[in-house]
């Protein structure tokens, strides 16, 4: 039972459901909006790679296409609405494993009328461009006239910002409607057409092209009107025709699609709490759809297409949070995500150089050109009047090597040879050369200085320990893979050799930078009480904060997360008690990163509770934490914090590693993993491990730090962990 | 009781009562949008002149403006709205006498607890930048939460076109919230300011800058909340400060204000049907609000400032329907609507140059900068894909001598001889020009060929005897006041002795134009019995109703009703008779001039019917006939209807000329008449005549075609009219 369910109707909670009940398929998502209009709804579909720059701004932003999800319902000449009237009975759900989004009401209108109405909706998992929708109306006590009001909805702005100009509006064979529009400063061109099953009346006024549907329905029996509609546009290499074809052909090869998606990418978990199930395939659904197929001019946003939250720009979270989930499934889907890191190098180069870099300085944001889209001002402090700079695209250079690192992980996982010869060696070397340009020659050493790390309540420091030991791995890496040009490997060995890399002092502590542990500190359990909000910033400003020891989110831990080998467990241990206590986690990339590294270290308990906290980021109560969109990164890491944190996978050696560490609440955990072109069957019991798989090679493994081989099928018995080392 | 009532709340007449409930002061009007929100509702602020030409279009358009109107009320969590719950009483009116629009509500919330809600809102006649509202909420039943969230809204566009760009969003004194935007491409600056009386939280978010307010209400006791918004722009000469003010002190002045309006504009009918007054107030007000004061860069768009349509594009709507009510009460209004045009006399220079003429050709449309602001096509055909021309700017031109018209119907009035030296000759005689430059030499005499006259049912046509007509009088009265410009003189006086003016034939039948009265007609029974639909355009292509003797709109009839002395009430009789069986009144200019025609010749019962209908145009049952905005000419002939037509008033004589024929149903008129600087007080019974000014001065009039002198009071027996001649 996948679905994310929707117990009663609350205006409140309208637009976290709105983002949770998104449709989509990669090419496209489609907001859960309810076809009827409510206060504050937003209604939203989204393309990818279909951004635009307003006029007036300096960041391109994810469109906000024209609508096919709205459904105006008359009976009897009242407006269908949950506002009115009495709902006798509410249900809705989007059923993950099928992609449908379904709603059933038992209405009483305020005549008195009772009606049932039924709502589906879901965007083809196949036939990318096709969104399917029906609606069912049966009149429960006398006859009606239902009419019903469906089209092609331009009126859709990002907010009040408009992206598209309308080109034409037109009615072919007095039932396929088509809107054409052009994004006012990108030039894409989208092409909205959709058709519905009964015969209307069409008008075309202010932006909409309507259908108008009428029809007198006897008592207890049921309308049915079925609406395709089809999303193209000009980045479409291929013109898509538009299909003859009905609500139940289409779902039956999505359905088929999703089916074969969750026989392979699913984690199941046997857990006393059904939350920790619901979570993971609540992530594993959003990662699906958030992520574009077979295009490798796109990316992932921040909010995948969700919603408009930062934009739609992409961010690090693609390659370390995102990114993981399909090299290990659908490894040609992490490459693709790679491809579009090399196809924008150009971009890069040419931020390296206007900073006054060499190599390859990728944009902290980006969208569809690959060119910077960070904002260069934060939103206007309506107190003061001023604007902050925003000063990621100036400063935050560690995703850099994020990408970098990005690229040696699928190496790593793949051994795809050509890839790296293609683009991964390449890649490496720009990326490391932008790291040899940035480094300063100080204190008899080379450091990087003023920079922001992962934690961006620390901004412009300098020796970022994890900015320098990633850049420190991004230039031996890259060393690696360009053995034969010698002109790099003589300022890459210089480099590597030069470079500082911050070590524990005489406490244990690695520091987070040069300045962080001479900063004061205050009690911070107000604000980590209501981690998320950056409450933090009501009280400080970010100057002030900037001063203390405190943390947005996983600094140092990221580091350790991403190289587990790295430190020693003890000394992870007991920096993780250090800057866990200075970190608000208002981030949501740092909480299931936060249980990765704890469940290494032995705290299982510790990492369970991190791992559910990171669960409720968009699952939780709060009603509007998820109105901009989901958190993409967040879903991302969830599935992480499964199968790296508590599953113990481990791609740092030479061989896979597996430490399995379950929490006590689960009997299991049970998935398959893609290592080495292998598809392994993982299952896991607290005591148990076994591991198959179909085809007949050896794979060497590393089992509890004890070589295993696996050929078909391995059983291993397992001794558990000690909660303290 | 000047009130515009909405005794119930019903969802399909938002709009209509939202253009008939705008409140305004000429300088800014503010649709009567309820506070919440509903489906399909247009919230809409404009202000004069404030026009911005979108992306792609060849138009400017009426800007919609970040809203101040909007309040969500929260009660203990509840949304407010009148679709949920139970509304156990209502009512909303705008009272006319004051300008203010106050709604009333008893509602029981969906939880059954009782509320009183109250909303007052209006613009202030005197301070034109202020917007002034209040909230009342009482709990009935039980101490409530209130929260009421409200601001400055800038996510409002024109259905879904952007005008606006966000330049600052700011908070000053923890109190006023300023907002500041600019047209996208007029780069006109927008200040829009507003301020509550209760200390809320201040968000500033997708293009709202908001404030929550929240407290606890005792039950039975009243929160109240004020809310007093300024908008100004940089078309403001002055900058205005934000004063420290309260809705009452703002209301004091404008009822004030309001009051004087009434006690020298209004028009007052006895009738046994009280909806005749209601009309006639409705229009009064209206009228008043619609027109910009003080400030001749602006004039009156086609729908005012209570909608879009048309995109508040000014027509000849304004000098021949609107401003006669204004040249009669407050004449230096009439003044600055002529200057308006005086103003783009370069534009009109432009325009005529380009089209091949000499002099003045007046855009069919305009807006600020005076320049054609109509759409080049109509709105595409969406079967055929194919987009017809709009002739109109090409080939309506009637429109100058329209402008002509008025110039001397106000030199008449005021006998303003300063206005005509320094703006009323020169305007004649570029007009003069143009006329004298569009005429054709043929058949032995020059014609006016290729022309679409006031029916627009009728294109591309020659020798359109309205058009001919005026463009005689155009030139006749530009020689009068240029004889000192000899060469004019010549070139007029060539124009005037030989300018085809059609006649009657031998059955007495004038031609609309060459071609006409040959044209194939049709029963339009079916089309006149769903007036004002454009109905007839859904059964023929308008080429086929080009080709029939078919009239949207008084054409030759308002060539009578201009020239009340020009043809013998026989041949009038005649021709009305004629033309109105071709006319469907498709237009909203059509009904009250035929009123006005009808009554002249005496068929009163015709004409009083004729007057009703007319005033159904934006007051009748049609829920959405209104949608787009009021129909500014439409309520200025309503006011024509009266004084020049039931009245009897008539100015194109040397004397003032008064010829009463009130409707059966009608005991008295009463109004006043500002003629010749002199402030008429006119009492019309049907028996008597009453007339009185204040001054000593002797006034010679013309009393059914009898002199008669007033002094200080007239009074007159008066026999009625046959209603046969």
């Amino acid at each position: 039972m996948r679905k994310i369910i929707e117990k009663e109707f609350a205006l409140n909670y309208l637009n976290k459901y709105g983002s949770q009940m998104t449709v989509g398929n990669g090419y496209l998502g489609v907001r859960g909006a309810l076809e009827e209009e409510y206060p504050e709804q937003v209604r939203g579909m989204y393309v990818a790679g279909i951004y635009n720059r307003p006029s007036g701004s300096t960041s391109s932003e994810l469109v906000n296409l024209p609508d096919v999800t709205r459904f105006q319902v008359m009976l009897d000449d009242e407006v269908f609405s949950m506002q009115a009237g009495k709902v006798h009975a509410y249900e809705r759900y989007l059923d993950m494993n099928t992609g449908e989004l379904i709603r059933k009401i038992t209405w009483e209108s305020s005549n008195g009328k009772h009606y049932q109405l039924n709502f589906y909706r879901f965007a083809s998992k196949v036939a990318k461009h096709m969104i399917a929708a029906k609606v069912e109306i049966t009149p429960l006590s006398e006859n009606t006239r239902v009419k019903v009001k469906t089209g092609i909805d331009a009126q859709q702005t990002n907010f009040g910002t408009q992206q598209l100009a309308e080109s034409s509006l037109r009615i072919f064979d007095e039932k396929l409607m088509v809107g054409e529009y052009e994004t006012i400063e990108s030039k894409q061109r989208i092409t909205v057409a959709t058709k519905v099953s009964e015969k209307g009346i069409f008008t075309a006024k202010n932006r909409q092209l309507m259908t108008d549907v009428e029809q007198k329905v006897t008592a207890n029996q049921t309308f049915t009107l079925e609406k395709i509609s089809l999303v193209k546009t000009s980045l479409d290499e291929v013109d898509t025709e538009f299909p003859n074809t009905t609500y139940a052909e289409l779902k039956l090869t999505s359905e088929a699609a999703w089916q074969d998606f969750w026989a392979h990418a699913s984690v199941r978990v046997e857990s006393t709490n059904d939350f920790d199930q619901f979570a993971l395939d609540f992530a594993c659904y959003h990662l699906e759809i958030m992520t574009p197929k077979n295009d490798f001019r796109c990316s992932v946003g921040a909010k995948g297409l969700t919603g408009e939250g930062y934009k739609g720009h992409v961010f690090w979270d693609t390659e370390i949070f995102i990114m993981p989930f399909f090299l290990y499934n659908q490894p040609e889907i992490a490459k693709q995500l790679l491809q579009y890191r090399y196809l924008h190098l150009k971009e890069a180069k040419e931020k390296a150089l206007k900073n006054g870099y060499k190599g390859a300085l990728y944009p902290w944001e980006s969208a569809f050109t690959g060119e910077e889209e960070t904002p260069e001002f934060a939103a206007i402090n309506i107190r003061t009047g001023t604007r902050q700079k925003v000063a990621s695209a100036i400063s935050e250079h560690h995703l850099v090597a994020d990408i970098a690192y990005a690229v040696c992980e699928y190496e790593v996982a793949t051994s795809d040879a050509q890839f790296m010869v293609e683009y991964g060696a390449e890649l490496l070397l720009e990326t490391a050369e932008f790291w040899i340009s940035r480094a300063t020659s100080r204190n008899g050493r080379l450091e990087i200085l003023d920079v922001i790390g992962p934690d961006e309540y620390t901004e412009h420091i300098d020796n970022n320990t994890y900015t320098n030991y990633m850049a420190h791995y991004n230039v031996k890496k890259a060393l690696e893979w360009n053995k034969e040009n010698t002109d790099f490997e003589a300022r890459a060995k210089i480099f590597l050799e030069n470079l500082y890399l911050p070590v524990a002092n005489e406490s244990g502590l690695i520091p987070q930078d040069d300045t962080f542990l001479q900063k004061d500190w205050i009690n911070l359990d107000k604000y980590k009480a209501a981690q998320g909000t950056q409450g933090i910033l009501l009280d400080y400003s970010r100057q002030e904060v900037n001063e203390l020891q405190i943390l947005k989110q996983a600094d140092l831990v990221m580091l350790f997360y991403l190289f587990p080998k790295m430190f020693k467990a003890e000394m992870v241990k007991e920096n993780l008690r250090y800057y866990e206590e200075r970190t608000i986690h208002d981030s949501s990339l740092s909480k299931a990163i936060h249980a990765i590294v704890e469940n290494r270290v032995g705290n299982r308990e510790q990492a369970y509770q991190f791992f559910q906290e990171a669960c409720l980021i968009d699952l939780g109560s709060e009603p509007h934490s998820s109105d901009d969109g989901l958190h993409a990164a967040s879903l991302g890491a969830i599935w992480l914090a499964v199968v790296f944190g508590f599953a113990g996978m481990d791609t740092s050696g030479e061989l896979l590693e597996i430490t399995p560490n379950l929490p006590n609440k689960w009997k299991s955990i049970a998935f398959e993993f893609v290592w080495k072109g292998e598809q392994i069957t993982v299952k896991m019991m607290p005591n148990t491990l076994q591991l198959s798989k179909s085809t007949k090679t050896v794979l060497e493994l590393n089992i509890y730090g004890e070589k295993q081989q696996l050929t078909d099928i391995l059983t291993i018995n397992l001794e558990r962990k000690d909660e303290s080392l």
